[in-house]
């Protein structure tokens, strides 16, 4: 009867004590509480949600529901960060090599992606020979030696989310914000890092629509974060439109390493850098202010530094050095192709999420875990929100193995691009974050960041 | 993913159509659809319950999820009987015989107790060598032969609500309101009789605790058995107070059999009776007026033919007729004892449900499915709400076959049983119906009913 009752008191809006948190997840893990008792409690925390302090406790216990990362070996503050996901994110290729750079151990456990989003990992796999499964010592050694790692989660790390994860997939119990913030914060808790940057996405491609779901949810995770003893920030940035203008893995690559390198500037793209890894710097204490930060790591990029260090990353890692210094080596794909306007006018919206769908339609993303993913593919935006555009104008370049998915993915993009007569103001990359001193608009702290 | 969008639909408060509800129901049946995803279905109907569209489908769809009974081959209406469950309802006892006697076949397939509501089943079977697992042509041809059968339900009938049923009672999504409706009403629809009436008690020992949510499952009920074309009426049953003064399996049959042979009466049970009895009667024609059929009932009484009726059922399924003649044959106690009052007043509140754990704790009911029952144990009432009581008169007759069950129910006895210096008016024995004309309160029917 015991799983029973916290099913009824959750039903009935009781809070669950913290012995009854941990009996639940740990019962769970254990396989005595079985999926269907599971998924029920699941759907009531949808429609009940969870105090604050039962959230904090149901994320601890899943936390600890497996092995933590010790990290107290690497010296200094290690830091992490974790975006919810968007189309075209390649943040984290750019942003750990410039906060490793200044010598900040940088914690990545990465997921694969699962729909359109993509992963960290998947993005890495499409440089020849890169290692993104790495055992906890050489992860760990890893890091203390070169301040940087990336590797796939292990499947010791919090496995309680994992199998929680996969029952609220096929249960239709996903969108709860205390269920996302606690899946998000149990796996970050455990990988041990002692600053956190949370980027949370809003917008028509974000698992968050509105900005007010974002500032809630960055919230709930950034209280879970402080609460359990670690410095935490939260940046609301834009995903009304790709994140940059690559989407598809090895393009992603490709643009990360531009950016870092100085070559090209997706102005978007590198201030989200600069944002969300001023924070880690600030976080770390490495900088007496975000301004300071800032300034440390954009000169990362003009000594070349952080292009160096993402270098001896993936040196170290296995990758094949050869395609990132000739980036036409990697990953080429055999079918390249403009795709022009058919009208004239400005780009006032963007289906985001349908425009990861054609990525994942020319065969970059995975629609089950097992689907193998073909790294070459994807499409380069050539206009983005607000960008004037004429008939025959190129939109977009699609890069594509296949004549067939190619055509398919084409129609869908037409289909996800709005051009129209007027023009309508682009959206702002971000939109505030929280800090010490709780949620502020972007305007108000912009001003800290000039430099 | 089909199952999936039902749950997310359902979340959502969407309409699900009745394509979709029988594929869910038939998907369920067949195991195409894992436990898991129907507990969080069944908590997001907690939740957001059904619109009368989608409650009358689901019912539909889970009464034709086995075979139908076929009474085609018996003449005359059929009728059938269901209370949803109270301490000491012994009604089906006394009212399908009474019915039986006027010539009606009463159709009566019925469930085992699980916690402390008993079922007829396990009540009749205290009588020795009564079979109450009949075949389902055993059962027909025994209705067209004497009107009466009592059986217990077969696997083939709505096994959609068994399997539900079971999940349901394992995460906490029993008590809501559509799932109650839909589960009563299916196996009535499948039973297949064509006027039914519904006994929906209310109170502290019933499922329902107001007489508010009584009439709105009542109403969720007659709503579903009009639309599948029955003859549907409901009456709303005080449930404050055991119904009649025996709780226990032998001991419900002796009190029922006191009834049906005009010697003893608890007036509550009997006016029940003829209440439940004449909408029965009324509805299969028999009648012109609930008057009328209440007059018939009577008659069944004072003439003998309704324990006639009794004694030819208890014999055509092979019980022991001794036993029925001579009570004190039937299940004895080894320990019968006086339960005295310790203070003088008036029996102003029972706590019914507890009281049915006191029966249960004696051994007369079960906590498990495969607890047997000890039919000789429960307890006689000797006082009822509103009755004075001097210190040291009996409350009650206590009949054990364990002294330590007996000391610990007699403790928990007392601990249900209020006695206070003032006097309190007892509780109606029946609050309402819901006729053709709507709901009604008693007292505006009760007018219809004087002889």
């Amino acid at each position: 009867m015991f799983m029973y009752d916290l099913i009824e008191k959750k039903k009935e809006k009781k809070e669950l004590t913290k012995q009854e948190l941990y009996d639940l997840i740990n019962g769970y893990v254990k396989e005595e509480i079985p999926d269907y008792q599971m998924s029920a409690f699941l759907m009531a925390v949808c429609f009940q949600g969870m105090t604050e302090r039962e959230l904090l406790d149901f994320t601890m216990a899943m936390a600890e529901s497996g092995e933590c990362l010790d990290l107290s070996k690497i010296s200094g503050y290690k830091v992490d960060k974790h975006s919810t996901g968007g189309v075209g994110d390649k943040t984290t290729l750019i942003l750990a090599p410039m906060v490793a750079a200044l010598g900040i151990p940088m914690i990545k456990m990465s997921g694969r992606g699962l729909g359109y989003t993509g992963g960290t990992i998947d993005k890495l796999e499409s440089i020849p020979g890169l290692k993104t499964a790495l055992s906890e010592k050489e992860f760990l050694d890893q890091v203390e030696r070169i301040k940087i790692a990336v590797t796939s989660q292990t499947k010791t790390l919090a496995p309680a989310d994992k199998k929680l994860y996969a029952l609220r997939d096929v249960t239709a119990t996903v969108d709860s914000l205390p269920l996302i913030a606690s899946s998000i914060m149990s796996k970050k808790l455990a990988a041990g890092a002692d600053v956190l940057v949370l980027d949370v996405k809003t917008g028509s491609g974000a698992f968050m629509k509105t900005q007010k779901e974002a500032i809630h949810l960055a919230q709930e995770m950034t209280s879970i974060g402080i609460k359990a003893g670690r410095t935490t920030y939260a940046v609301i940035t834009d995903m009304n439109q790709p994140l940059g203008y690559a989407v598809g893995n090895a393009l992603e690559v490709k643009e990360a390493v531009g950016i870092l390198r100085g070559e090209i500037g997706a102005k978007d793209l590198l201030e989200d850098c600069l944002i969300l890894g001023s924070y880690l710097v600030y976080g770390a204490k490495r900088a007496t202010s975000p301004k300071e930060a800032k300034k440390l790591l954009m000169e990362t990029i003009t000594s070349g530094k952080a292009y160096e260090k993402f270098e001896e990353l993936v040196m170290t890692q296995g990758g094949d050095l050869h395609t990132i210094r000739d980036l036409d080596l990697l990953a080429p794909a055999s079918i390249i192709q403009e795709v022009t306007s058919k009208e004239e006018g400005f780009v006032t919206s963007f289906s985001t999420g349908e425009l990861g769908m054609v990525s994942l339609m020319l065969g970059g993303g995975r629609t089950k875990k097992e689907d193998s993913i073909d790294p070459a593919v994807g499409f380069w935006l050539k206009k983005k929100l607000g960008d004037p555009v004429k008939k025959g104008e190129p939109l977009a370049v699609f890069y594509a193995n296949s004549k067939e998915k190619l055509e398919r993915a084409k129609e869908r993009f037409f289909q996800a691009v709005q051009i129209s007569k007027e023009f309508k103001n682009p959206p702002k990359h971000w939109y505030g974050a929280i800090t010490e001193k709780g949620y502020q608009e972007a305007e108000t702290i912009e001003k800290d960041f000039v430099l």
